[in-house]
C-alpha cells in the first residue's frame, strides 16, 4: 500500500518524465542544474547543501520543494534536531507566515520516518 | 460529523502539540510571540489587530493563515462587511493573483458562519 | 462525469458569482478590471496577453491563476510549444521553486487536451 | 530646502502625473481605484484602512508604498505607539527579513515629524 | 558623460565579469540559460520573449530586470503603448505594490528614449 | 574614512538602537530570537547556520540580510569557495531574478575582503 512519500514521489517522476519528454531545451537544462548543484563535490559537503535548499524552500513557502529537502537530507542521515533547528531559522526569517507550512513539513519528515520503520 | 471549521483545528492543533513537543526554543517562542501580539492590550484592539493579520495573510496568499485570522476575527464580532472591506484592500495592493485565495476565504467565512448556525 | 477542467471551472464560477453578490465595489471593479485587460483590443494582441498573464502567474507560482491563463490561451489556439517556452521561461526566471507549479501546470494542459478529445 | 517627504512626494507626484498621461485604461482605474479603496467611507473607518494599507505594505516589503501609507496615516493622527504596533505585527508575520525595511519605515516616520515641527 | 542607461550597463557588466571570473560551475550555467532563453529562435519570437521578461520582472518587483527587459524591449522595436500594456497587465496581476516600481520603469523607459535622441 | 561596511553597519546600528528604544515588545523579542537563533550552541555549528542565513536571504531578495550575512559568515571564517557555491544554489533556487542581488552580494563580499586589508 503506496504511503505519503511513495504517493509524492511517484507522481513527482511521472510528471517530471513527461516535462523532460517534452524536449524543451531550457527546462532540460534546468532540471540537469538541479541535480548537479546538490551533488557530492564543491566547497560544501552534500548535506549541508540539503539543509540550504531546505531553509531555502521553507522561507520560499515550497511544500513540494520542502518535502523533496527532507527526504534527501533523510537519506544523507541528518539529524532531527538538526531538521528542527533549519525549521525554525527558516521560521524566524521567513516570519508567522511560514507556520502552516512547518506543520506540513512536520508532518512529512513523520511519513518519512514511519516508511523507514516499515 | 466534523465540518471544515473543526477539521482545519483538529489538524492545526495536533500538528502544533508535535512540533512544540521537540522543545526547539526558537519555535517555541515564536508560537509564544504569535499568541501575544494578537492579544487584547496595546495600543490598538484586539479587532484591529485581527484585521491587520487579515490583510497581510491575505497579501501573503496563505489560506491557512487567511483562515486563522478570519476565525479570530469572526469571534470578536467582526461585520461581513468589514471582512469584505479587509479582504478587497487586500486584493487591490496584492493584485489579482490573490483571487484564487479570496474564493477559499469567502467559502471559509460561510463555512463559520454555517459552523455557529449548526 | 465531470471532469478536472469542469470541476475547476465549476468551483471558480461558483464562488465568483457569491463574492460577486457581496456589491464590493472594489472587488467588482477589479474583477470588471480582469475581464477587460484581457480582452480582445489594446496594443498587444489577445494571445500575447494570455501568454503575458500565464507567465506572470507561473513567477507568482499561483496554480490557479495559471489553469485559468492555460486554458485560455489553449482557447486561443497557442501551441503546445509555445506553453512549453512560456512555462520554461517562468521557470528560469522564478527558479527551481516553481518546478512543482511545472508539474501542475503541464498536468492541466494535459487535462486541457483531454476534454477537447472527449 | 527640500526635506526626504518633500523629495519623495514630488517624485511620486511627478511620475504619476507622467504614467497617467500615457492614457492606458488599465492603469488609469487602478490607480483611481487605488484612491477609493482608502477613502473616507465604507465598513471600516479611514485610520483602520490605513493601517491595513500599512501593514500589507510592510510585509510584501515595498519601501515606498509603506511610506505613502506612514504619512496618510500621520496625516489621520495615528499615534506613533500604534504605528509600532502595526509595524511589530507586520515584522512578526512577515519574519526578520522585514527588519531592513523597518528601519527605513522608522526612519520616515521621523522625517514625517520632523517635517511637521518645521 | 554617462546617462542611467550607461552606467546601469557598466556596473551590470562589470560585476558579471566578476561573479562569471569565479568559475562557479552553477552560475556560469545560469547565466549562460539566461542568454539562450530570450535569443532568437523557438517556439515565439524574440520580441514576444522579452515582454515576457518583463511583465515576470514586474510582478516580481525586481527593477534592474525591469531595466534589462526594457532595454532589450526597446532594441526589439517594441512601441511604448506595448510596454504600457505589459505594464498595466503587470500592474494588474502583481496589484498596487507594483506602482513604485512602475515609476521607476517608466523613468527607465524615457531614459532609453533620451539616450536614442543624444 | 567610513567604508561600505563601516556605513551599513553605522546605519544599522543607529536605526536598531532607536527602534528597540521604543519598547514595544514584539519587536524586542523578535530582534532577541535574531541574535538566539545565529548564535554558538544548538544541533548545527554557527558556520552552517549563518549560510542558512544567507541562503534564505538571497532567494528573499533582501539585499541588507545578504550584507548581515555576509559579514557574519566573514567573520566565522567562510571561504570565498563556500559563499560562492551558497549564493549559486540561491540563484538557482530563486531564479534569475535574484542576480542583481547576486551582483550586490558579489560587491559586499568584496568590500568586506578589502575592508580587512586596510
Amino acid at each position: 500500500m503506496p504511503n505519503k512519500v511513495e504517493e509524492f514521489n511517484a507522481y513527482r517522476q511521472q510528471m517530471n518524465d513527461k516535462i523532460l519528454n517534452e524536449n524543451n531545451k531550457i527546462l532540460k537544462r534546468i532540471f540537469n542544474l538541479d541535480t548537479n548543484a546538490f551533488a557530492e563535490g564543491g566547497a560544501l559537503d552534500k548535506k549541508t547543501k540539503e539543509l540550504l535548499g531546505l531553509v531555502a524552500s521553507v522561507v520560499l513557502r515550497c511544500d513540494d520543494c520542502v518535502k523533496y529537502h527532507l527526504e534527501s537530507s533523510y537519506k544523507q542521515g541528518v539529524a532531527r534536531e538538526e531538521v528542527m533547528e533549519t525549521l525554525s531559522i527558516g521560521t524566524l526569517i521567513g516570519g508567522t507566515i511560514v507556520i502552516p507550512h512547518l506543520r506540513r513539513a512536520f508532518e512529512y519528515w513523520e511519513a518519512l520516518e514511519e516508511a523507514k520503520e516499515e
